[in-house]
């Protein structure tokens, strides 16, 4: 995902240069479109790094083997990033933004995220291909809106694209919907007691990691944590610690147990945790409580997306952790910086 | 419709000083009046010239006569045209922008969309009085919140301010509604083969046209094409071929057949192709697919608006044009302007 | 409330320094906070002074005792602007604007409207403290956000804040609702015959005041105008009149009688009149007839937030008032300032 590289002394993680290359000497344009394709796909969770990434696609097949999800998602998923990664290039977008993958997660998001919730027809695997370029389009539309504040897009063009898409498959039947939400007026939920042993918690943990792409495994949520901390032991343990928080929160505030052992309550907190304790703020102490702060913050803002997007019938996706982290960074404010 | 006076440069159309002028030696108020007026017409297809304009209220009438809208809503686009223009007056906007128009076809949209939704009572006209009178002021705090991007709020302020008064019409049953899509929760239509003739497509496509000006008739399509090609051949042609683009994109994607024949399907797209590939990007080939491209992303968001507005029972009004527009404008970036 | 310190020049009352201090030579942090926390209490209605913020608190705890809020409401608003100001110190947030109590309205506003809709738990206490912090931060970072307009965040953030607590009380039941619109689909409402008579007229005109701090009593809405006049009686004459006109233009509209008495057709109105007519631009007569559009393009407002809000099961809030502010000082522009 996007340390856009404003502030750059703010930065606490390598975001580019210093990290490995996979081919050093690797001239030929395939080969270096392969190596954007997979620094996009490290970025999901802020990594520069290509072997972040393909430790991630590890962890989709891992996922999609053990039926955490399908392979018509991680296929998606790939197709999602090598297609946002070329759009980018058309688009003539700046080439260090694109060589450090920051044009493709998005994709890949979109990529993942359609063939979860459509079915996959000849048809959606057009409009995949569509939504997975436009992606890169508003991501570069979204990064000049943002510009005058210098805050980074996060995957607010994946939650954007996402939610048109599947909004727009009611009155398109050729969308044929696979597990969408059914669409509902909000209404109090009945708290229930709830025994909640610790293989729930380290599985609700985990599965939070993994649900970031959409994968419902614990297996796979340790595997993408692994890929983290190729890069970054740091950003691994706030993920996880995250993760740990938000599942607290939610269990704190009664939410029901199911969704929350499926990971649903944590995965926006994970990025949020990720991006404010580990990439966008120094590190330090102040950063922690901060880090705290956003995560419960979003905890509740996944409560209120969850009622939002379930009227219009769509999930919530990422927005969560999208305005938590940019509350933090707009809050920040000038003050710090001065 | 609003070609603001930003980089100049790149605007291929006349926008202002070259275009005739009805009276030339017109030195009285009142003509002065209503030649702004008539070019506010023109706008709303983004065409400053006053004899579009009056062309656009042939085709209206046209309209009107033949059962594609009623005489109400004629009158009341040609109120709210005035009123706008008028209300820009009271405000002191800069004079180039009133003389090219720019504040008049908000007005005369909201003026028009009104009465083809709410049920023609005194209470109705002196709140299409009031609003079309706001939309004037909605369209210039819009240009002072889009100044640090420079692009134009196209038809925003129309969409605001008629999804305003329509959403209060509910608590506020002194605005009696008369033809408001009922609301409803987002449920996947069905889809049904669909056998579309030519005669189909002929009245598809010029009923897109139309219903920019919220008329159902093939005819007053072809009469706003004509007004179009008054000004600019290349914009018709544009403007024809984005609904049939829409069109055909609608029926691929299983739209219901009834909304299509009528236009609903088209309309934000022939808006969409004309500002994107005839007004506000150079000419040439990197346009035309620009153009194609934001032409059946605004499809996409216009199923994705008929669910969201769906839900809270208004129209969808001309909101898909302007996000495909802004995201075209604005992901074009600093890169084509350096 | 918030007159951020822009455009001096054009701030009508006395916002700083020149407004009474309640201890001169109070050096004592404790007293400062105290100072400080009721400036917060009096900016709800914009009036950077303490007594106005202490008669504020006679006025809710008159409201309490004659039953037209609860003590936990009052516990709630006092806690409320204790903790955001707290928070806005551990911020280290511009010592002016803490000074001036900027960063303690939306605080109170939150704590006020958290206990009015959900049930008094310890859950929701921590949930409120917690929520109230935050709107500190969300203060700070509105302001960053309309930095390049030079315009205040007014009480958006209560707003936004309050929204997303009520919205996740759906899935999250340990969030108990205790007076929550039910969420509904809209549809028209049906017009009735209204006798309305004198003593309604005052009672709503009162209560209307009386519900920017949520609490429906007439006696409490004149103990609010008096803490305004304490500063200054162009502002209380000006948010009665708001009010006035709105219940006028509500009843004119076919609003239901009942929820124009209490005052919930009026409350955003007697901010927007106040901010508009006293607070953002100079006095004279087009400041009046902005004042007056403002005011009923507020009402109009009112009306389309209780549909979309209504949709989702939350209230309306200050957002009418909000939407309506920002308009007006957005559509001013620059020619005003040339």
């Amino acid at each position: 995902m996007a340390p856009r590289p404003v502030r750059p002394a703010r930065i606490t993680m390598p975001v580019s240069g210093s990290s490995p290359t996979l081919h050093r000497r690797a001239r030929r344009a395939p080969r270096r479109f392969l190596e954007r394709s997979l620094r996009g796909s490290g970025q999901v969770m802020f990594m520069n790094n290509p072997y972040t990434g393909l430790l991630n696609f590890v962890a989709l097949g891992w996922g999609a083997w053990a039926g955490g999800t399908t392979w018509t998602v991680v296929l998606g998923a790939a197709l999602g990033v090598l297609v946002a990664t070329g759009a980018a290039q058309a688009l003539r977008v700046e080439r260090a933004a694109r060589d450090a993958g920051l044009y493709g997660f998005n994709g890949l998001l979109v990529g993942a995220g359609i063939p979860t919730f459509l079915a996959p027809t000849p048809l959606m695997w057009a409009v995949l291909v569509f939504a997975c370029a436009v992606s890169a389009g508003v991501t570069r539309a979204l990064a000049e809106l943002l510009r005058p504040w210098q805050v980074p897009g996060l995957t607010f063009p994946f939650v954007l694209t996402t939610w048109l898409v599947l909004l727009a498959a009611d009155p398109l039947p050729g969308l044929a919907t696979a597990a969408l939400p059914q669409a509902g007026l909000a209404a109090p939920a009945v708290a229930a007691s709830v025994a909640f042993g610790l293989a729930d918690w380290v599985r609700a943990v985990l599965a939070s990691v993994a649900q970031v792409f959409f994968v419902d495994d614990a297996v796979s949520g340790a595997l993408f944590l692994l890929a983290l901390a190729l890069q970054s032991r740091r950003a691994a343990v706030l993920g996880a610690a995250g993760a740990l928080l938000a599942v607290a929160a939610a269990l704190a505030l009664g939410a029901e147990r199911a969704p929350v052992v499926h990971g649903l309550w944590g995965y926006s907190a994970v990025l949020t945790a990720v991006a404010v304790g580990g990439v966008f703020l120094p590190p330090g102490g102040r950063t922690l409580a901060l880090c705290a702060i956003a995560t419960l913050f979003t905890v509740l803002v996944q409560g209120a997306t969850l009622t939002l997007a379930g009227t219009l019938g769509v999930p919530a996706l990422t927005f969560p952790f999208v305005l938590g982290t940019w509350l933090v960074l707009l809050a920040r404010g000038r003050s710090e910086s001065a």
